[in-house]
């Protein structure tokens, strides 16, 4: 087999590259070592950024998420048991969507699978060259499969294949704590996200859909899943959200489970042919919501560096693409740092370092240039041109 | 002898406050453990918010800073070897106005002793019952003298004896570095102060006078001046503040020393009828330039409540005034911790730290919203009336 663009990982990453690359007639290939189903139900992120809606309008695969995702002006900061607003719209111009990640992967799958494009699922013992470039694989049927390409993406993730072939330096900070989140049958109880920093630690309330509640808390890191019953989990949400006006709507337990903060990143991005994009190039502790997007400003920047090396020859693109990805990954690393540190109870912090937290809080809340600038992260600074 | 409120200290925080009791009507007595040449050539801070100096400038004692001080509009953040502006005035309307702590300090004294009023320098065994209340003390002639009043101001900073007095909690955090300072018969290198990360750690220039230049550099904390050469100073200086088109003027070393930093806070700052201001109360690092002007914004405090009480027998804002207060420091002390924890090098930041750090000054350099933040905090967020 011989293609252009040999993209390891169905997830959003590669299948937001695929994309890119046909609407650029660009050839690739898509192995994914999960099946279908697996990964339209994998529970992920739900927050898409400004830029990320934009892009993905641009490019033909926003029809549902237009009549689906549920935009958002504002979020809540709650502490000192009231809420603090932060109005996204009013302050940036521009709104966050709400939209599950898994609903993404639906709609590009979808779309891949109506052009008649190669996506293999439940493909086993994946290798890599980057060098060559090759990929070799045994596919769905037990056929062993190599597949001869000019580039490679790596978009399977920080457990996948390609993130260990990479000989550059792995960035890594681990957090004292993780968060227990869980799917509830139940309405949201406010329309808007809640981001709560209470004394017994962090609570967020999210939602997927006007049915489907998502709530996080924060735990320690070696919590195990068996010791929160369903009540337990409703008593520490109801416990931690508490606030004047606010009645937290409860119902079945539909998911749960603990999953620990960490932030990563690889330096460089890049492998001989070989390019990471997404969550096998970097980690974000969950709290900016910044995962997916990430994800899929990596791949646009990779498709327009493979869009100019194809069609011009121009292989300066691809020579910058680390450098150019980098740059707002360390930016989300600083945000996801930021908001993750001034929410989350630290075990080891001092009676100081408390103060500290509640002042800046309360700074945040009140002062307009401090909520501009945790809005305009969160809606999603600008993707910037990668031939700029 | 009697006095409506015995002063103890005559640095910023007591001169200022003496002042506005006396506007208002009310005796009070000062007592400095210093001579008076000695405090006025203490070299101290040397920026002064734009609420201090409307301040000074409405109680009628700013006709020398008008003439001398130096207002600036911007400050430069360098890094990656170039500066990067911050528009103080352009992004908040406001400036700040470089003028030495001693200069306020002679400028209150002559106001003071203009006034004929009491300001007692060189009195020793100062002893404070906050209850009573009383003062004690043995003036510069030898007598012992009892001084009874209706309060006590304790403004004799962080080693004086009133910060002793008070039954409440102490926060504090020790920063893993200090500051190596010089004042050299220099002219400034620049018109605007330059606040530099540099991987060989924090630097700052600045200055007292067209002719006088103040520079820092960091150092560890456990640094001796005597290892410190005036070559040795300047080579570091020069390789810190290395940029582009930059050549830092050297002269004579006037003064140098090497203070530690740290942040303090005392809850409540008040005990009975003794009410703490400025350093008694709390310390914040240089790094922000918000010392002496969280003293003036106490006192403010302070002499409204006081006002209150002799004018209206109110008590209400004597029985607010820490908490009140403490918004502001608390704001002071996470506004110092974030600069100081951006430009200073810490000694046992790992490689993701540095490169958080490094996203949040490129940031903040580019972030209109971020700089805003910066410099609203840098001005001085306004004065609230304590009676509002």
């Amino acid at each position: 087999m011989r293609t252009q663009v040999a993209i390891v990982g169905a997830g959003p990453a590669g299948l937001m590259l695929a994309h890119l690359l046909r609407l650029g007639g660009i050839d690739s290939v898509v192995l994914e070592r999960r099946s279908r189903d697996y990964v339209e139900r994998r529970v992920r992120a739900g927050v898409l950024e400004h830029p990320t809606v934009e892009l993905l309008r641009e490019v033909g695969v926003a029809d549902r998420l237009d009549r689906e995702g549920m935009p958002h002006h504002g979020i809540s900061l709650r502490f000192d048991g009231a809420d603090h607003r932060i109005a996204l719209s009013e302050l940036t111009g521009k709104t966050i969507t709400v939209y599950g990640q898994q609903e993404v992967v639906k709609d590009l799958i979808a779309a891949r699978l109506t052009a008649g494009e190669p996506l293999l699922f439940e493909v086993t013992d994946v290798t890599v060259d980057p060098e060559t470039p090759l990929v070799t694989f045994t596919g769905a049927d037990g056929v062993a499969q190599r597949l001869e390409c000019d580039f490679v993406a790596g978009c399977d993730g920080s457990h996948g294949v390609c993130a260990q072939l990479v000989q550059g330096t792995v960035h890594a900070h681990d957090y004292p704590f993780a968060w227990l989140g869980v799917l509830a049958k139940a309405p949201p109880s406010h329309s808007e996200l809640i981001y709560t920093y209470h004394e017994r630690g962090f609570a967020l309330h999210s939602m997927r859909t006007p049915e489907i509640t998502r709530l996080y808390l924060q735990v320690a890191p070696d919590e195990r899943i068996e010791d929160w019953s369903d009540g337990r989990i409703w008593d520490e949400l109801g416990r931690r959200l508490a606030a004047d006006g606010f009645t937290l709507a409860t119902g079945p337990i539909l998911e749960k489970g603990i999953t620990t903060m960490r932030s990563v990143v690889t330096e460089p991005m890049r492998q001989d042919r070989l390019f990471l994009a997404g969550d096998a190039a970097h980690i974000v502790p969950p709290t900016g919501a910044k995962g997916m997007n990430l994800a899929i400003a990596d791949v646009w920047v990779l498709a327009q560096a493979l869009g100019a090396y194809f069609r011009d020859g121009r292989t300066d693109l691809l020579d910058a693409y680390s450098e150019t990805c980098l740059r707002r990954v360390w930016r989300a690393e600083h945000f996801s740092w930021w908001m993750t540190s001034m929410l989350h109870k630290a075990p080891d912090a001092d009676a100081f370092q408390q103060r500290l937290q509640l002042a800046q809080l309360r700074y945040v809340a009140s002062s307009e240039a401090a909520a501009t600038s945790l809005a305009e992260n969160y809606v999603g600074l600008p993707h910037r041109s990668a031939a700029g």
